[in-house]
């Protein structure tokens, strides 16, 4: 059946989640105790596709909790220039499913002769980057077998937030994560929900993803998984640049997607929720907050309460579902996009 | 006129170019002096919008001269979550043409009291970003009067690759930066073959925008202008994660915009540009190099030979003309874009 690989793979969220939990915890004691004897000047995240979105996401996370200054790297430095920064103190991350992207590993290798203490996030233990990585934390999310990225994006969101807590020593962030399994249960009891409403947009051909903060790596990662599966056009924006011109792009009908956590980011997406409803545009809302789902035209419910720094974990998954489902409903196969392969050679 | 404003302030670029080069290099030498002193451990720039692009610019423009590792702020991670990551040792480059943007004074604000290193780039020596930063370099653009930035963009794009030239004392890169008045003249001169182009695209409603290398920002910024003024759906995408998934929503017929100068990126551009057009999308290659430019079913000419470091100040320049002229086209004021304000609060 169409999609079933996908769907199946969502699905497999929440005992994804708590296998990581269960069987990684180790090696992440182990890999923060190692860094917090001596912290990294900063931190570089090396990852392309759902992965780089993982890795926005670590940005935003040790920025804030850490303090420790963090760079997205641009593989192309290296890879097509022929480059390396100086990386002497610094950690730099190769974040790879498949631990097999060629310019991520090759990222990595020149990262570690250059002097860095250089670490892999991935699915493969026996992978050509967790062989060019000092250290190496696995995601455990069992072979994913669709081309687009779902379990894994969540659990590469959980290593990372598990890492930053353990370096940081902060209780009430590890003991959060615990919740993690059952609210991405909670998340999947709304598909039914979720499948009529992508029903109802089976008909868009672009649309707007935004959100603000840590959860800006969750628009990006729905709106490259409304491409990759529903050949929809789906711009991702930070509701703060969306502010700064593209808004202009937004008419009447235009489809907006706010995924809308409660936290910090909330007055700030509350108001642009309201500016986008009053220009006409079809807002959808995710968000586990009432009165946030009532300003909008279309709400996906998202499990809560959650705190806002793992709240990225759980609200992708009603975008998975969302875009998966709008996928099937325009009559496309989300499991195999056409021209996409699972490891990416850029060159 | 409509589009009168815009057009014209594309039409000074040579002029703004000649004047930055002449004006600012004593303060970019002594700037530059500064920091060859001492170099920083690592460099952070922070920007919205079109200043943003210009700062990807910066980013993979010092990481591959300096070798210095850059980071593109979260400025969210200031303003919303109200952390300062440590910066000391490192240098923090606030970039807005208007010098106004809150949320980018605040960043350099907090990043000077956590004793960061600070710079201001910016087109106003008065403005709360000048007065908040150690150093200041000028734009000396002339006043901007259409709420689309064009040649506050190049003059930035000019202003950093200056900076790198003179704190890397490379002889090279610094007197390329002679030939760019002329180079823009020359791009102008095309005006008329992209006015046509322009004409056949009217009725787009979404495309991609790609490119590799120094000229992702070129990407970025053409997609930023299309839909400002154009009201384009046009999403940028670095030509690597283009193959990493988005590349499957590319279909008959579907515009794709590259941006490809000769240099590193050519080889990777050019087997893009032969992979878009097999299947069978509508490509626009902007280059100087003809044998690029007979692969795609339409050609922007681009000015050159330039070297590939500075090819993005004069390759956003086709760019900029097509938008504002598809802009026209389709009925729309480029001078004017419907909810756009030249100095954006985010908050």
């Amino acid at each position: 059946m169409k999609g079933t690989l996908t769907i199946q793979e969502i699905r497999e969220q929440p005992k994804a989640l708590a296998r990581l939990l269960d069987r990684e915890w180790p090696a992440v004691e182990a890999a923060a105790a190692g860094l917090r004897r001596r912290l990294p000047a900063g931190v570089v995240l090396a990852a392309r596709g759902s992965s780089d979105n993982a890795a926005l996401y670590g940005h935003y996370l040790i920025e804030t909790v850490l303090r420790i200054p963090v760079s997205l790297a641009s593989p192309s430095v290296v890879t097509l220039y022929r480059r390396i920064p100086r990386l002497r103190g610094m950690l730099v991350i190769g974040l790879s499913q498949s631990g097999r992207s060629p310019d991520i590993v090759e990222y990595v290798r020149a990262a570690r002769k250059a002097g860095a203490r250089t670490m892999a996030i991935t699915n493969d233990g026996r992978s050509p980057l967790a062989g060019a990585a000092h250290t190496t934390l696995l995601l455990h999310a069992g072979p994913e077998r669709s081309v687009a990225a779902t379990k894994t994006y969540t659990a590469q969101l959980a290593i990372l937030s598990l890492l930053v807590g353990a370096v940081a020593g902060d209780r009430r962030l590890l003991d959060d994560h615990r919740a993690l399994p059952d609210l991405a249960e909670e998340a999947l009891a709304s598909e039914e929900t979720i499948e009529g409403a992508a029903a109802r947009y089976r008909r868009i051909e672009r649309c707007i993803v935004t959100s603000r903060g840590f959860n800006y790596a969750t628009a990006r990662e729905a709106a490259l998984k409304l491409k990759e599966t529903g050949y929809i056009a789906a711009e991702p924006l930070s509701s703060a640049d969306l502010l700064h011109g593209p808004i202009a792009v937004v008419e009447r009908h235009f489809p907006v997607i706010v995924a809308a956590p409660p936290g910090r980011a909330r007055v700030h997406l509350t108001k642009i929720t309201r500016d986008l409803t009053a220009r006409g545009a079809d807002v959808i809302v995710v968000s586990s907050d009432r009165a946030l789902r009532a300003l909008a035209r279309t709400a996906l419910p998202a499990p809560g309460p959650v705190g806002e720094a793992l709240s990225p974990h759980v609200y992708i998954i009603p975008l998975q579902l969302f875009a998966t489902h709008l996928a099937l409903a325009r009559g496309f196969n989300p499991d195999r996009p056409r021209g996409l392969r699972k490891v990416t050679r850029v060159l």
